[in-house]
């Protein structure tokens, strides 16, 4: 059943090790077919380094396995959520990806703040609100999709196709599952410049304390490219020393 | 003796290179047989290149060699000293990993700001306190495992199976030796991902400082995504220029 | 056509991802042949795994396809500006490396601080200023080429070999397409030594409340290094307790 | 001539890289045979990946070429003016390595404040002062190892081998190449954590700002680890929904 959606999500979830986005079990993909409804997802807490396409589990929108001999993701509710409530998207990932997981503990949207963001996500990557107790100990995985949907009411998921869950991390997704680990690599590397951004505007000033005086300066340019140049393998000149 | 621990303290020890924890010989893991009271440990200054399992040194609990022909780690008595105060580990580690023991010089408890900590460690983990001269100067190794113990006091060592110890770096555990390994990755992270955490709410403000000019947030997210999108491959369309 | 210019810019993309330079196709780099005033650039969006030599694509410098199946790169009327601007340049590199972009992002020019700085770069390495409406959704990357120009009015590109494009990402360049891939990687480089140098100034009063008593530091020291050594596999000494 | 030595500082040069300490040709090791008075150094601008044994140039403590085709390191005044002042050492290195170059640029001596600092290095890792204009356009390596040794005046070489030369990077030194190495990369990384060490002391205040509530604390430490917990591959409980 679905065997090359299967294929596709086992690839998707090894892609997440190859960009260096999970440690451990750490993250999770699926699919879905939207002919028949069905979900293929990661099992839960199986180490990447076994896993082959028949370990994925087969779902319907309900949270039903249908198909499948472990249990899926625990985050399974999350995503299904998502699928109902986003029909124009087919992948969904989630991670811990260190970044988009720092800022999402830190409980800040990530700023539109350079054309690597834009290309790919249109507004800033929002962060949900805190979960309440009665969601936490209720349904909390379903729960946690519904926060993600409130957060984008008045948001086009297909523009900003991802989202940071407070004090947890971030989930993002696309029209497939390549398209939707494709969209976490990019998230976690804006998260990444948009820290170092943040220090640099934060720290400008201490510039000011940082120079280098200008015989430094000369000396180390021309000691490379000036006419009187020493540094490397060329020939030794009459003035220089060493 | 305890050839089969050998073989898994020795596989642990090595996993921690291979989750970049170590820097040449700075860490050690060791796991104890309750049933006789000894404890397998990394012997002192040996390469991990070189290291197999029939180099571990069996120690007892009073930290007599018992087996091995290499001297234990120097660390051994700390290890001792929680072997026996907390009944339940069945393995430590140590290491310098580079963010926990920053946050151990800083003397800063890691807090349990995000869902990946709450995974493993119930409360923050907890800083020790600074040792006194005659702790220094007297039985060091032996000390380091009783501020340790000192500091968990009215905390139970299973729910938070790690600890900062001052000034140094960390120590983790769990009930066997790959369960304190899995705990050092995960300290080693959620003190990475703390410290950026910090920093982007420390210089949230900036974030005021930092925009981009909507044109061009509209341009290139039409640029890749609009109906007139240009980028990559696709059939170049009358309008475009280049 | 231009065979041999071909597999060298082929070879200097690659250098790129070699260098960490680049995610996904994020990056570009072309050459110029003088003598004919022919560019051969990186076709757009293509995956630089299955990149080769035949796939570079030639263009003149009005950005008319001589040659390629594959469309140019879509930044390829920035390179074009610069090579008809900057008379002795021969190769233009563009990345949205890590520390460079985010330096961008910021809109602050990187600071000559370090000899590794001057040792390539004479001036700070100068960042454009926000360009504007009529730019932006004009012939934009025409006019990314023409900030930068702008930006060096007063400036002599062959002495500080790269820019910042504002809330965008870096463009280097150099005799040749190889220089302009070492001038990229030194860019990224100083762009996280000046990040960490203004982070260790702006802190530095933290110093202060960072300490570690003299205790330790003896006994550390003196544990490794002093007459009493007990670490490694020395002899053990009649002293030594463990 | 000093084969076996030239074998040494090839394979020295070599471990720089294994390391991670230097980009393309930034840094050299030396070594000197105390007999003879003779040094043994990297020659300059050479590619690390063609690099052999036979290509180390010899020359003596005046600076004079004594064997090797090649010319030496454009750094081998320094070299010299360390092997003079410190008799005691037989192995010098320098780097532009990234950590310990951004603290060369700030002007910041790197604080004692751990034990991994303490266990090499027994004092703060120191920086040299500002150099003159007459130095820097005079014999400036050769000044370069003046102020470094003007530095260590009221200080022991041997037991803090490490110096930032000001603005421009870290030189360390031991009693043979190997151990000069193996302090540089002990210098890095306690750079690298003292600049950590630093940011998070200086935040510490944001980690009011930083909590997660406990509801969410108790969820996921018990979904994983309580008696009902429901992560993995366990037989599902009947409590569970999903």
């Amino acid at each position: 059943m679905l065997e090359e959606l299967k294929e596709k999500v086992c690839k998707a979830n090894l892609d997440l090790v190859k960009h260096g986005l999970v440690i451990f079990t750490w993250g999770n993909v699926s699919a879905i077919d939207r002919a028949s409804g069905l979900v293929v997802i990661k099992p839960s807490g199986v180490s990447y380094d076994d896993m082959k396409a028949s370990d994925m589990v087969v779902v319907d929108l309900a949270g039903k396995v249908v198909e499948g001999g472990l249990r899926p993701s625990s985050d399974t509710p999350t995503h299904l959520v998502l699928y109902k409530a986003f029909p124009k998207i087919g992948g969904v990932v989630h991670t811990h990806s260190t970044y988009a997981t720092a800022w999402a503990q830190a409980g800040v949207d990530i700023p539109n703040i350079g054309t690597t963001h834009a290309d790919y996500f249109y507004h800033d990557i929002p962060c949900t609100r805190d979960m309440k107790k009665d969601e936490v100990f209720g349904e909390y995985e379903k729960e946690t999709g519904n926060v993600i949907v409130e957060r984008f009411r008045k948001m086009d998921p297909m523009d900003t196709p991802g989202v940071l869950v407070r004090n947890h991390g971030p989930f993002s997704w696309g029209k497939d599952a390549d398209e939707a680990v494709h969209n976490a690599v990019v998230m976690e590397q804006v998260a990444k410049m948009a820290f170092i951004s943040m220090s640099v505007e934060a720290n400008a000033t201490s510039i000011l304390y940082l120079s280098m005086n200008r015989h430094l300066v000369e000396k180390h340019y021309s000691r490379k490219h000036g006419p009187d140049a020493y540094y490397g393998q060329k020939e030794p000149k009459p003035k220089e020393k060493y």
